[in-house]
């Protein structure tokens, strides 16, 4: 069955954004990252940076959310904790989206959130320790942690609120369709040989 | 760098050997399945039908196992129980096979076997349990157990045989440099993608 809509989950420093924007750019169809982001921002109230930094991360830290929550947003949010009010917007925008056309997305559950849909190419990224280390320093800098706490702690805020909001295990090859390794195949690689997995079912 | 051996690991019924073989044909290399079990039948002494069974099969049965040893193989084993014996010949069977050159080489755990290796493409094959339930009905007819029992005792007996003997969890994405769902992308298509990445990294 044709594949449409290519969904991209990564580890951190995986280069798995860079791999998903040149897919996109490469069957020409819309990239959503930082725009799913705004769209996000826009739906549920809470500013860009609140969204990027808790639609991946770990669940549970409501008290300190809530200081931030939009004006006029509790009364919306109907008891939910800030967390479940910002899944409920992520999964609702994403499969708005999804019914749109064709067009990858990076990150946020897709996976899970469009799992029923049979024209979605489900795509995990991942790469050893090291290549996500030196990529991480050359992409974003250094900072006051080492390269390997980044490493770790991001990855534990995926894994803690991907567990949380799916019940699957992070990095389990059975949730995904295809899943490559991108310190072995390489970046541009990896792009390519997603899109020579998209063209096959457009035959 | 170029990718001259492939290692196959597979979940029982997802089509993993079919892919090896159609792999290795197309490649124009060897194949070890059930070619392997022969030599490694051979170099411990022990009948074909218990390699088979025993050396993707959870350890610990040794008093059982003992039973079926082959004449004079007790005094050779040097006090390590019968799995840990076949365990030593499997790997050391194994690495002799990679350095004679290009092959497929499916399951036996030959993807931890030769993670030191950077010219293994290793691959993870995958399948939904539906699709696992009807191939193995149609491959090798009804049992007395249901299919899912006789999927579900295959996939526990390899992942604790997995796990002991490598200390990594069965079905992580981050062990292979490619994992595919047969069930998804169909098995003929996943020879064809892996046969693509092969030949993508002889350019």
């Amino acid at each position: 069955m044709e594949k449409k809509i290519i969904t991209i989950s990564r580890e951190f420093g995986s280069g798995g954004r860079t791999i998903g924007r040149l897919v996109a750019e490469k069957l020409g169809i819309p990239f959503y990252d930082k725009e799913l982001v705004k769209q996000i921002s826009i739906e549920s109230g809470f500013a860009p940076n609140f969204v990027e930094e808790n639609g991946e991360h770990a669940p549970g830290r409501s008290f300190f959310a809530y200081a931030f929550a939009p004006q006029g947003v509790p009364g919306i949010m109907n008891g939910l904790s800030t967390n479940d009010f910002l899944w409920n917007i992520q999964c609702s925008v994403i499969l708005q989206i999804a019914d749109e056309g064709p067009c990858v997305i990076v990150g946020r559950n897709a996976d899970y959130i469009l799992k029923d849909r049979e024209d979605v190419l489900h795509v995990f990224i991942h790469a050893d320790d090291e290549f996500r280390k030196d990529r991480i320093v050359k992409l974003y800098g250094q900072s006051e942690k080492s390269p390997s706490a980044r490493v770790a702690e991001k990855d534990k805020r995926r894994r803690v609120n991907y567990q949380h909001y799916t019940g699957r295990n992070w990095g389990d090859a059975q949730n995904f369709d295809l899943c490559l390794d991108s310190s072995k195949l390489g970046v541009e690689a990896c792009a390519d040989i997603i899109v020579d997995i998209v063209k096959r079912y457009q035959k």
